[in-house]
């Protein structure tokens, strides 16, 4: 029963062949090997376009050198107010634009909308010397809340930022969930929506460790192989990002594996919308479910060994904030947590429910 | 017969198997699994004290991590002029120290003398605020030469950049091979002679991409976890680092590598040495040759298939440069280098040999 | 009628004169010269203990200088939302502390209060590798909306910014204004209060160009000397900074200067309080006011000439924000704003007061 | 007999009346006013074109940020291996380059030649992803040997650089001194022979704290406004700025100040000459001599209370290092360096000469 993040788990199986695959003979190094070439070209089927892939190793590696691509030091990025850019990679994105200003917008259910952009842009004007000016636009899909923008929401949010200038970024650390979810296509919800730029996330779905900075038009991709390289991002023997990649793009496996994990967590979902006292801020739409629930059933549930984060967040909107006898949870499903587990998860959560009946609020 | 490099190789089966056996179940994120915990206990077995380590992807993010946590902002890091932190690695040793500045420091054979690193200290005096101020001293242990310093050179330097106020840093990509080589323990070449913090390596060695930022005084690590963190470098599915860097010092597997590449080198530059018109600008010390070869020679190579890099050098010290007849090489044997591919080589250079007899000098 | 800014003004005849009086002869360069000695032993005495200071041009050059000697690489510094640190000087402490992160906290009148300040804390806990880490605190004394910390409140936010182990930092841009205001000593309002350095303002009291970074123990100022010289704020002739702060601080000429910038802003708002529809959201306490007046009012101020910045804030706490047919105006009064000038506006004020009575909200 | 800088120097008496003159009234304040209005316009005059012009109160700040508005982030800037830039700005031009690697070429006189900006670049080939990628080269016009580039050699390496896509910098701090010596239009030795940004100096010739960055294509300015706003250096009261670079170009004061000091050096490289065992390693061609004279002289003119800096360079090509009894000096004569102080010099250095007649070498 642990529900605390995609990254405890390992690999899937495919991936762990690929690697143990491509280890046979010589390859050339820094990602000019075959495997490589196999992935982007994959990621270019993927998107129906031909687009400029760069591999690293790490999520925050990847949003970092991919938001530098598009904000010259010294300008700033907007995203919400609790993207994982702004909160939770230690000053990456700020480091690596050397001084660039994260702004928080804030937003219900994890979502920024046209108009809390276009407040954010009103305190940026253009040409006032004193204020560091808008760049990015960064779109967190899943978002940090477990949601999905809708096709229609990045287009506007895209036009929005080009009109005021600004380069789109979409952080994809579980975008795979997302394209499994909202049943359109990678490039509907990507450059055909006005995405430049995208952090595609394989490693929270089955790799060990492997992202791809995607670039749509790989004309803007500029210097980035230079870029790369002095973030200490080019992994020398390249061929075991190029190998992860390509096995998990190999057959549809990635969208697999993102649908078993967002089917968990919709289980997961209804087993407990269905409990008295317990309530969702918004609804379950990939793999993370953040039910509110009275404060007897989270200590039953920890008493029985589950494992998952406590949750505070800005983005509650209209929903009353826990109460005095209530707690907000984060639950996550990953590509191989299993239907026993969210099921044992749901009954000890079933009884605690049934022994300590919600207060009437 | 491929010697381009050691990291066109994959990885040992040894540590594959170890990253597959660390796959199943789950596991704390961000090195706080068990795997990293084991690693580190080993590695600080194999340096016989207590270090701090810290587990990267890379080797430019090895270095430069770890010179920017030596070297303040605006502060100058001395090296060989030749070194790979200076001259390979995109300036990521520059970024990372925020503008810090790489001083190069000429040297024959690829090695710093303290006669060198002192005249480069007296162009920095202290206290001149025109001038930013050395703070870090880098030895490569193998050197960008494929030479070795000896405890007794090591302890020297140390001692000098000490002694002018400067930590010491090592950049061990190929520190295995130097170990093996040297028949000094792993402490002796290190913090015995002064070594403050080491970059150890072992995906040159034979892991997919592990390598170790190992901190001897446990007390100066400061805040390496957000250090590393905020560069991007904080692998989520850390298990797999861990369990890479455990399965390449498991029962002195680490050094059985480094000892095989070191032979195939050591035969590879006996038959060299022995063929007319070819010669050693310095001694063959670990897993890299260079020698100065017939361009006929050069030639019967490429067009027998042999890969390697022609190579040029500002190390020659009292040696004659290459002539208009002649090529430099850098040739590398890996962990995986076969004799037969050594023998193979061989017997190209030497029917080259003896078609093309060396033209007396 | 110009109450746009404070640097509208040239400089006061004695500053001017000082400077003058510094030119002949030669002087060592680079503040090494007795003017700057002077100055340095001048601020001693006013602060009533040795301190380190450090002459700059400006007071973004001031501000991000002082706060990257606090906040190393990478950590954040909290300061109020809508400071000039964070909102008015395009990036600079970013940029000069390698990325650092400015988390603005809300507040009512511009000021920082204890409890805002915990939960920005609590935000940003101490050793979450995810999340920056706060290094220091910034305080703005004046603040942005020309109110003033009593020395209680800076004695309450600099404990709780040391037991939560940051620094304090006051940008001190006007400091001079709150000294003549506050009838406290300026060791009472910083050191003795807990302000470990302090941006001391003298441009906009006065100088043409010129600032201190002043240390309160000296044994902090660490390497400043080089971080000036390498942010290129090491002024080459130093003797004409050294000679404008010693100008500037003999004879009390610095409060007498802002005694009577405070005087005219007093007159101001209390001529602007008296008439009808004209509101203060918080009381005018140095040399700014930021009345809320009827349109009417601004558009007949306008026609007359009258020169300020219509004003928008996040600070107005409880007081109503400003109506469809109100507007909110910052003025300010310089050291040699002229009383003549304070009347003619009121006398327009008024006039638009009698012709458009306010409205009954 | 103070020739130790021409920054210990005071200001002109013109430069320090426009300041003065420039103090009445209220004026737009981070130089919007008429002063600097004024003094763009008479850059423009000066240099035939119309310029992008952007004042500030220090030498290193005007170089490192041209230099930053020229060269990416993480990528190299070319320059003479003694230039200001690289040995004497406290790494500043690395920090305002996020980092950027300043490269030295070695050249006799302290300039670089064709031949070596070539061996230079040779080792920074483009494309190659371990190296940084060379973005500017920088030249110092009057160098730091004293010497001149004449309009063939800027016009020779400009194209070079430009070939190899380098854009091209002039470090001017002493311009005045060259266009005076050089009897070439400061448009001849800038734009038309391919220089592409000056840094444009008027403090060491007269003014109390002005330089100005100018761009002879003002479409390549950019983003400057806010890049030196975030540098700090955006001053607040910029009409004190505007008025130094109005009153020093004013009916050519400042080539009438530069023709003085130059007409002075060469008064004192003549006598020096003259003097049995002194020799000067290259001509005096501005308001720098660099002899080398005995020992004995040298300990004359220190007992008589003359002041300068003695000398080390690697830029001595093929004379003769410094023997034994031998010292090299730098002696630099200021615009206001008055006739009977180098009188003064060659009275006591003739008087050493006589005593102590050289030993033949």
């Amino acid at each position: 029963m642990n529900f605390s993040s995609d990254n405890v788990s390992g690999a899937s199986p495919q991936v762990l062949r690929a690697i143990v695959d491509s280890n046979a003979g010589a390859a050339a190094p820094y990602g000019m090997d075959p495997w490589t070439e196999d992935a982007t070209r994959r990621l270019s089927e993927v998107f129906e376009r031909e687009v400029s892939a760069f591999l690293v190793a790490t999520g925050t590696g990847c949003n970092a050198l991919a938001l530098a691509a598009l904000a010259p030091p010294g300008t700033a990025i907007l995203c919400h107010e609790e993207a994982h850019v702004i909160e939770d990679e230690c000053g990456a994105p700020e480091f690596f634009t050397g001084g660039g200003k994260l702004v928080g917008v804030p937003g219900a259910g994890g979502k920024v909308t046209p108009e809390a952009l276009s407040s954010a842009l009103a305190r940026y004007p253009r040409g006032i010397v004193r204020q560091v000016q808008p760049s990015a636009l960064s779109l967190s899909q899943v978002t940090e809340a477990g949601t999905l923008y809708t096709v229609a929401e990045i287009r506007a949010l895209s036009d929005a930022a080009h009109a005021a200038g600004l380069a789109v970024h979409m952080d994809g650390a579980r975008f795979a969930n997302a394209v499994a979810a909202l049943g359109a296509s990678p490039a509907e919800i990507t450059w055909r929506a006005g995405v430049d730029v995208l952090s595609f996330g394989a490693t929270k779905n089955g790799a060990i460790a492997c992202e791809a900075v995607v670039f749509f038009d790989p004309a803007k991709a500029g210097d980035f192989l230079f870029r790369r390289k002095r973030g200490g991002h080019t992994v020398s023997k390249g061929r075991f990002l190029g190998a992860q990649m390509a096995g998990f793009l190999d057959g549809g496996h990635w969208l697999d594996l993102a649908r078993g994990a967002n089917l968990r967590a919709a289980r997961l979902s209804a087993g407990l919308s269905a409990l008295p006292g317990v309530r969702l801020p918004w609804p379950t739409e990939a793999n993370e479910v953040f039910p509110i629930v009275p404060a007897a059933m989270h200590e039953a549930l920890r008493a029985a060994g589950a494992r998952y984060y406590p949750w505070t967040t800005r983005s509650l909107g209209e929903n009353a904030a826990p109460g005095e006898g209530e707690r907000m949870l984060r639950l996550i499903c990953a590509f191989d947590t299993d239907e026993a587990a969210v099921d044992a998860f749901l009954a000890v959560a079933a009884r605690a429910a049934s022994v300590h009946p919600a207060a009437p609020f």
